[in-house]
């Protein structure tokens, strides 16, 4: 369990041949995105890799894996990536393989170090660590890696919009837009393609919004039924819980977005200087200072309750 | 009406002492961010500017102006920015100024070439344009012209997210945000922020889409009426016209706008390969590739049959 830098994480890297690679559960772009970057740079290597997530990917990202070799292998060891703590590989990943994450490679202020851990708080997206780790290996940029790297930056930041873009970012997006990277497609499909049930959903999500403090809260929630009145799948929703947020004057946003199994998750977005994080850790959750979630098991009712006594606090 | 590099510019901009810059009507981020960029850096020169526009300017870009002086002055010359046509500076505009522009910096492909013209298509915003001139005057990037460039690049970019976006753009992005832009503050304030009058009218517009042509065609239209009802005013709507391109399966996304004297706006968007500019130059418009507009004066039925035997042959 120990803190490394790119180079040494380079150097663990070239040391055995076959590895698996993880990606957190609810599959976002970055995770996905860093996790195939780093398969396709190490299979280049002539090494042998398998990328796999607990939950089902979305099709939409079909085109990070779809001309390459992704099925089962023997490994010798694991990496995570975009993992903060092995319970978000999911339940039943968490029991087979937590214990035996190699190395894990990461931004989050969160992460618990439950391995060899390149860590890089600072950086916006696992991805840019993946792209200081895959020039680090001396592996070229071809377009399909230049896919993966752009598609974590972009959804990591909200297509370059969220707080924590950095210039950096933007130059990295830049290389690999020189590398090839199709971003008019991925901006396309990560950012603006919805289906029409995802419109209708949104539509009840909008409806069902109630301000707080003056207007400087707000607090939207999706249940089980809107999501089959709809027709919408929950994997549609990444973007979903930055719109409280949105609305004039709100400094706090609010997502309570109810699941299969009737527990709810929490998803907060603030503005400066609101800690998002802060107030989710009071219930067991994490993430960033303007974007951070946590879960609950108790009715709406109770959920409201909670949170709003915890943002009050935090907005005086 | 010569076309001039960005040398010549820089030579003629040093000729005189006092300019008027000119934005072209309906004021978006790009005139706006590209003007006042451009005031300033010729304000650190020692000159005297005044910034116009014939429309009044949304409050919420008041920060590109708020801390300096652009109150009336004497004026040698006049240069219009992000101005492809002295239509677009507006039917007053034009008859008192059309004709004595002297010099017109811009990006539009469908530029009339109406004055000496800095004329580069390539650049996906005018602010690309201005940062090369700001750069070629010696002046330095002070925080606030970083802001205005960072205006520019951002909104006619969509956040980075259009086809335009080059890596150009991003590179201009990461120096303008090390030089102090508070790209924090202006993504929230151009892309995060919607009133609840806006998130109705969206809504109602949303209510409107009718599709065709298996899908491929998503048909959005905003009345008068939706203004009123939902107290939305038209200077909040600039993203309004990329909805119905974003619905899965749509190549070509139409946004019918009543205007106050009733006659009719009309903005496409399109995916590749399909032409917009193409399309709206039938009817007398111009603009992008993926983004373009025109204008009519008749019925909305009339306007839905002419536009969509256009339509049906370019997908054709």
């Amino acid at each position: 369990m120990k803190k490394i830098d790119v180079k040494e994480c380079v150097s663990l890297l070239k040391e055995f041949d076959n590895y698996l690679i993880l990606s957190h559960r609810n599959p976002d772009g970055d995770t996905l995105g860093s996790a195939f970057a780093l398969k396709r740079a190490l299979d280049l290597m002539g090494k042998k890799t398998m990328v796999r997530c607990i939950d089902e990917i979305h099709p939409k990202f079909s085109y990070l894996w779809d001309d390459i070799d992704n099925s089962d292998i023997e490994f010798d060891k694991i990496i995570a990536v975009d993992v903060a703590d092995k319970k978000l590989l999911g339940e039943e990943f968490e029991e087979k393989y937590g214990d035996n994450v190699w190395l894990c490679i990461d931004h989050h202020m969160s992460n618990r170090e439950y391995s060899e851990n390149l860590l890089l708080e600072d950086r916006a997206a696992a991805a840019v660590v993946i792209y200081e780790v895959v020039c680090g290996l001396g592996v070229e940029i071809t377009p399909k890696i230049a896919n993966c790297i752009y598609t974590g930056l972009a959804t990591d930041t909200g297509c370059f919009m969220f707080s924590n873009t950095t210039p950096t970012v933007h130059r990295i997006a830049a290389e690999v837009m020189e590398k090839g990277a199709d971003y008019t497609l991925i901006n396309r499909l990560m950012f603006e393609t919805k289906s029409i049930s995802y419109m209708k959903l949104e539509q009840m999500a909008i409806a069902s919004i109630k301000t707080h403090f003056d207007g400087r809260c707000a607090l939207m929630t999706i249940t089980r039924e809107m999501f089959s009145e709809s027709g919408a799948s929950s994997s549609e929703c990444d973007g979903i819980a930055g719109i409280p947020r949105k609305i004039e004057g709100v400094q706090i946003g609010v997502t309570i977005r109810e699941r299969h199994d009737g527990s709810y998750k929490v998803s907060l977005r603030t503005i400066e200087p609101y800690d998002a994080s802060k107030i989710c850790a009071v219930f067991g959750g994490g993430g960033h200072n303007r974007a951070a979630g946590c879960e609950f098991n108790c009715s709406l009712e109770e959920i409201e309750s909670q949170l709003l006594k915890v943002i009050k606090a935090e907005l005086k």
